[in-house]
Parts: C-alpha cells; sequence; structure tokens
C-alpha cells in the first residue's frame, strides 16, 4: 500500500528471472510413453524411422490408372481388381489398365495417375471412362512428401503440444525421451488461513493459495503434494528438513517478509539454504524468495517462497514458477510475451507491475485495459481478467504506450 | 486435392458452427467440488456469503493505533499487546494506545490507523514513537471493500479458470453447481490404421488420430473411452449401437466420406440417428458429419463423424468439438477468435480454409504467416504453428489483409 518501491537493494523482475535460469540445475532425462507427455519438453532431437507418406497412396477414393501422360476425355480403361485403405498393392498395372482404389490406399506399380471417382464412369465388362481431361500424376500422395527416413521431427527443446505429439504419433514414434520434471511440494504457511470450514474462526480467512496452486499445476497436467504448517519456527523446520529430502523443489506461500512470524527465509537459510535472491522490486510479491539446498549426493532442493497475499501467488505462479519449473528441464523461459496497447493512462509506481488486464483484438491490433481491485489481497477481478500485462518502474504511462503481457 | 470445392448443397463453416449451437441439448446440472472444477462451467449465479476482506485488517507488518486524525513525527503511543494474522481482536484501543499488528490480523476496535513497522522506534517502557507524518486510516483493508455479504461473485456461464478457482476459494465457496460435461467415445475406423507396432504391416499407416484426440482431451482435464473398429458395416453398427446407450457424444475419424468402406454415416442413419448436417465447404474436413439420436428416455446421442485424415481431424478438434462440448454445457462458442494481419498473399480456393500458421506479436500487431505442408494428410507443420488461421473462400487474399483465428 505505501512505502514500498524506492528501498535500495532490491532487484529488478529481469534480473530475478536470470537468477532462476542461471542457477537451477537442469534435472536428468527419462523415457515415456508420447502419450503420456503432454507438455513435457524433448531431451533429444527425433528423427523418422519412416517416410510419410510411407507408401505413395491416393489422395481420393477413385481408380488409379496406367496411361500415357494427359488422358483425354471419353478414354477408357480395363478395370482389373480393387486396393482398399490398409491393403497392400498386389497389382502391377499394364497400358490401359486401372484398378478401383480409396483415399490413402497404396497405388500399385504401374500407376501414372489417379482418377477420383466424380470423374469416372463404370461401364459394362469391367471397363471405366473418364469423362474429363486428366493430368498425369493426379491425386497422388508420393512416398516420403511430408517426410523421409531420417529426417529429423523435433528437435531437443521442442515442447509437446497436442499437434507435437500427433505429428509424432504419425511417424509411428510411441516411446520419447524428455527431461525430468520436478517433485514439487507446496507449504501453506499462515495460522489464519482457515484448512477447512470446520476450521474456520474469527480472525481466520478462506485459503486461497492452495486451490490456486493446485489447479494452476492441474491445468499442466501435473500433481502437486500440498502441506500446511503453522506459524512456528519449529514446525517450519521439521516440514522443510524432511520435504528438502524428497523433493526438487518447494513453494511456499506466506512468511517470507520480516514480520516476526516470517520463518520461511530464516529456517531456509538454517538448514543450509542458499540465498538466490530475496525481495523484487515489483508489485504484486515484493518479499519474494529463491534458494537452493546443495545436497550431499550433489543433487539441490530449490525453495521459490511466495509471499502469502493470493495476487502475488498468482503472479508468483504464472510468471516465476513457470519460468523456474522450465529452467529444471533445461528451457528458456516458455512465457509468450504479447505486445500490447494500453488503452489509457496509469499512474506512476516506484515498483513494477503485473496488473490483471483484458485484452481485446481491434483490426490486427491487441488493446489491454486494467480492471479495478488490483491489491494484491483481492483476486475478483479474474473472472474479468485473460492477461497479466507487466507495467515498467517510474513515470506515469499514457494511453497508446506499448506494455508486455501474456495470456492468462 | 482436386475438384473439392465448388459443389452446390454443402453448408458453410458458420453455418455448421450454428447448427451444433442449435441442435445439441444443453445437458443437466451437478454439483462438485471446486477444486475438480477446472474449466467446467457454472450453472448458476454464486454469491458471497462473507464479506472480503472479512473483518478490517492491517495491510502491513507494524501497529495498530488509536489517535487524532494526523499523526505527526515523533508521536508516541503505549503498547499494551499483540494481534497475530490468524487471531481475532480482543482489544479496545483508547486514545494514545497501540498494539503490535501483522499483515492480514484483525485490527482492533478503536484503531484509527496503522503504521508499518519501517517508520516506528520502540522505546522503553512499553512504548513506540512514529518518526514520520502518518495519516488517518494508513494500511488499513476495511472490511468488505473488495466483496460483501450477498454480492454476486461469478455468474451462470464463467468458465472455471484457475483464476475463477482461487477467486471463489478466497470467498470460502467449496461446492458449486456446474453443467455436466458429456460422457464421450472415440471410434477411430480405418483397416489401415495400425493399432501397435506388431500390428503394422506393408499397407497400414500409424494413427495419429487416437493419441491426437486422447491429448486434446487431456490439456482439458478430461479422459474419453477410444475404440478401433474394423471397416465393416457389421462391426460399426453393433459399436455405434452399443456406444449410443452408454455416451452421450461419440467421436469418429475417417469412414464418412462417400467411399464404399465409408460406413458411419449410413450405419448412423440405419441406426435411427437423424442428420443435422453433412459435408461443410471447408478444407481440411468436407465431408464432416453430426447427428443426433434421440432416445426412448428423452435423452440425445450426438454423433460428429470426422474425416479421417489428421489435419482434418485437428481442425475438427480445435474448431467443431470445442464448440459442440460448449453447446452441451449451454455455452456459445468460447473460441476466442484474433484478428491479424496477413503477412503474405495467398491463392484463392473455393473453399473456406483452416490453415496452420505462426503468429508473431510486432508493436501491438499480430501478424501471421503460413506454414508448409498443409494439406490434410500432413501434421508436421504442428511443431512450428501457434494459431490456426481462418481464410475465406473465393478471391485470392492479400498480404496485409485482415484475417481471423485462435491460439491453439
Amino acid at each position: 500500500m505505501s512505502a514500498c518501491g524506492a528501498e535500495p537493494g532490491l532487484i529488478s523482475i529481469d534480473q530475478a528471472l536470470s537468477l532462476i535460469q542461471q542457477r537451477t540445475q537442469v534435472l536428468g532425462v527419462e523415457i515415456i510413453d508420447l502419450n503420456s507427455a503432454l507438455h513435457r519438453y524433448l531431451a533429444e532431437n527425433v528423427y523418422s524411422n519412416i517416410n510419410l507418406p510411407m507408401f505413395s497412396q491416393s489422395a481420393v477414393d477413385g481408380y488409379a490408372i496406367h496411361a500415357d501422360d494427359v488422358i483425354q476425355a471419353d478414354a477408357t480403361f480395363a478395370l482389373i481388381g480393387e486396393i482398399r485403405a490398409g491393403q497392400s498393392a498386389e497389382f502391377e498395372l499394364k497400358h490401359g489398365q486401372a484398378v478401383r482404389i480409396f483415399t490413402g490406399a497404396q497405388i500399385p506399380n504401374g500407376t501414372t495417375t489417379v482418377a477420383r471417382q466424380e470423374i469416372v464412369k463404370t461401364l459394362e465388362n469391367q471397363t471405366i471412362q473418364i469423362s474429363e481431361t486428366l493430368k498425369s500424376h493426379a491425386d497422388i500422395r508420393d512416398i516420403g512428401e511430408e517426410i523421409s527416413v531420417g529426417q529429423c521431427l523435433a528437435e531437443k527443446g521442442q515442447q509437446l503440444t497436442v499437434g507435437a505429439i500427433a505429428a509424432l504419433s504419425m511417424a509411428g514414434i510411441q516411446q520419447i525421451q524428455v527431461f525430468q520434471y520436478p517433485k514439487v511440494a507446496v507449504v501453506i504457511t499462515g495460522d489464519e488461513v482457515a484448512e477447512t470450514v470446520e476450521d474456520f474462526a474469527s480472525g481466520k480467512i478462506f485459503d486461497a493459495n492452495a486451490p490456486l496452486i493446485q489447479a494452476w499445476f492441474k491445468q499442466r497436467n501435473q500433481t502437486v503434494d500440498i502441506f500446511h504448517v503453522a506459524d512456528t519456527e519449529q514446525a517450519v523446520k521439521t516440514l522443510l528438513a524432511d520435504l528438502s529430502q524428497n523433493y526438487q523443489l518447494i513453494l511456499t506461500t506466506g512468511g517470507v517478509s520480516v514480520g516476526d512470524y516470517d520463518f520461511i527465509r530464516p529456517v531456509a537459510l538454517d538448514l543450509g539454504f542458499e540465498q538466490i535472491f530475496w525481495k523484487v522490486k515489483q508489485k504484486p510479491g515484493k518479499p519474494m524468495f529463491f534458494a537452493e539446498l546443495q545436497k550431499t549426493d550433489q543433487t539441490s532442493c530449490y525453495l521459490l517462497g511466495l509471499p502469502g497475499n493470493p495476487a502475488a501467488v498468482y503472479v508468483g505462479m504464472q510468471i516465476y514458477t513457470s519460468t523456474l519449473l522450465d529452467a529444471f528441464q533445461g528451457q528458456a523461459s516458455s512465457l509468450q510475451w504479447f505486445s500490447a496497447e494500453l488503452s489509457h493512462d496509469l499512474k506512476a509506481d516506484a515498483r513494477e507491475r503485473f496488473l490483471r488486464m483484458s485484452v481485446q483484438f481491434d483490426q490486427a491490433k491487441l488493446k489491454v485495459q486494467s480492471l479495478a481491485k488490483q491489491q494484491s489481497h483481492m483476486l475478483s477481478n479474474l473472472m474479468q481478467a485473460n492477461c497479466l500485462v507487466r507495467i515498467p518502474a517510474g513515470d506515469k504511462i499514457e494511453a497508446g504506450q506499448i506494455v508486455q503481457g501474456i495470456f492468462i
């Protein structure tokens, strides 16, 4: 609300993101089934073992024909058989011959063109007649015209979207090597947080952070283990000591400021975590904390301490946790920053801000408009927001200025 | 490849989408846990039972003070106790008194302002001194300033995004009424489709469609049951008859064209399905089929028959299945069409097209560029594509023209 901003020593958002990328050790690789790889990143180039199409095939339902060059209208051919999709082409077409064929079926040797069924008349005596001029090599999908054996299908670092999974499946890929995804524990601090309705009492509040984080990971098809901890040094210490042995990432909410009951940072330091940064010159989420515990087995456990205010947690997940998870998997941040025109003035702020906004497309132009209720303890505008926009610190920002954002 | 386009009788993309929306019966409602509601749609308005904040609270770690109006620098106050977040405020502050307080903790009765700890010095004898002028009502979050009891938190039809789930959780909402999601069966037709590596033989191809559809639903945190069926009328009939009794939506791939082995449509009609449309003037995906079976219990089973080519399946899922699933849940299509400037000319086509493209943001402007290998049997450009762009039928399209697309 006040007095937050001009403190010296805070690092910038870019510095924080850069430290996350530099200081996070990439996890190992593993081989998994392609059908369970949604959202994961390839750890190796994938090359094709096959041609695509795998064989020259018909692009239509029609007739494969052996003819010289262009076929003139009314030409006739002897029908010698049929090839369905999925059958191998055992025929050898000779001049003047045709076979019935279906979309995707292998064309027989000797095929010079394919006549789609709409331009073919079947006559008596196993004869067909073509009703239009037909060029050579019509409606043939050539072997390897999309992909040839040995060609790179996907490069290391490719994220496995729905489309990427489909394209790899088509080339017969069933298992792939991907970067490991960290095992994540989430620690919700704060005696004020009611865990259940029964638990709720005067002075306690409902918890938005655990449902927020759980849904955030669910959207990425990942699960996390959630722990609640009391605001005592001993409880925090016991829990973090335990989790640091069994997880690669501990995400915490609350307890990272300088209040008398903010135990996350002192306890982490006490347990041997090395501070990578603490406090970012941003709004919301200033007291964010990032630390690494190097363990005796040469692996590390990282702790990303998000402030307890739900808006800070939301921004922390969308911007920082996202970048951190990419770093664990050997990737630069996958955040897709758009540029957009601000629809109105914004007053100055000493800190860089992430504002929840509404983006609209107007004749190929993106325009963003801020929403009310941006304070860090408020979330209700997420019902309307569809983007998170980064607003530079310092001077007043004027309508028409270009800003960067991500879709949410 | 050819001769597809100018046929009379085909309906347009808009007509097909409109028929899906008009003809799909909205499913019933159900009450589910908020934490399992990601991506679902609210079936009722949700009103708040509480104020947010639930009580007037401190926005900072500091001191709650009872003073007259503005406090001048160097003023002192008697420290009478402490209130932590999560504790109820049992104090009654009198003039000249202060209590230690933490972010989110309830301010006691009598509080006129809060002094953040950075501007407070603790003296001897339980006295504190304020080092800067401090206005009245500083750093107080008022009860109900975000949400008041009875206020509408979210409207019927709101999609439950991560942010919406967090915002509702914060107001203590744990269960919500949502529209039911249909039970979906997926039927993969085509004797040419190899189901497993062992199954693979000359003339067969690897199946991209089942992995594509499975991943598409997984991305939406839904599961589907997948069935493969041989290209015989009897096999298709037995399967569809069975599925139509147990599912609300049957999605099929392949078998909807006019080939001799395209059994989906004739079998569906034979089983009593009523055709809503067949064939859309689009590329890819012309022979798409949509039908409804009205059952004796007044419910319906719908069949969306996608062509077998994987690009047609991809477009079919992104555009049509998406719209259909929204319709089942009582919603207009949730497709978010952006507008963008085309970076290059495109040759004319008699059919409207969905092209896989790459979108870039250039100073608040969206620019789209088409990718190679757009044919309906090709998918490899989905490694690079990040949007699907709708290109009008008819004339040549010129660089700079505004087109509509969706992010993928």
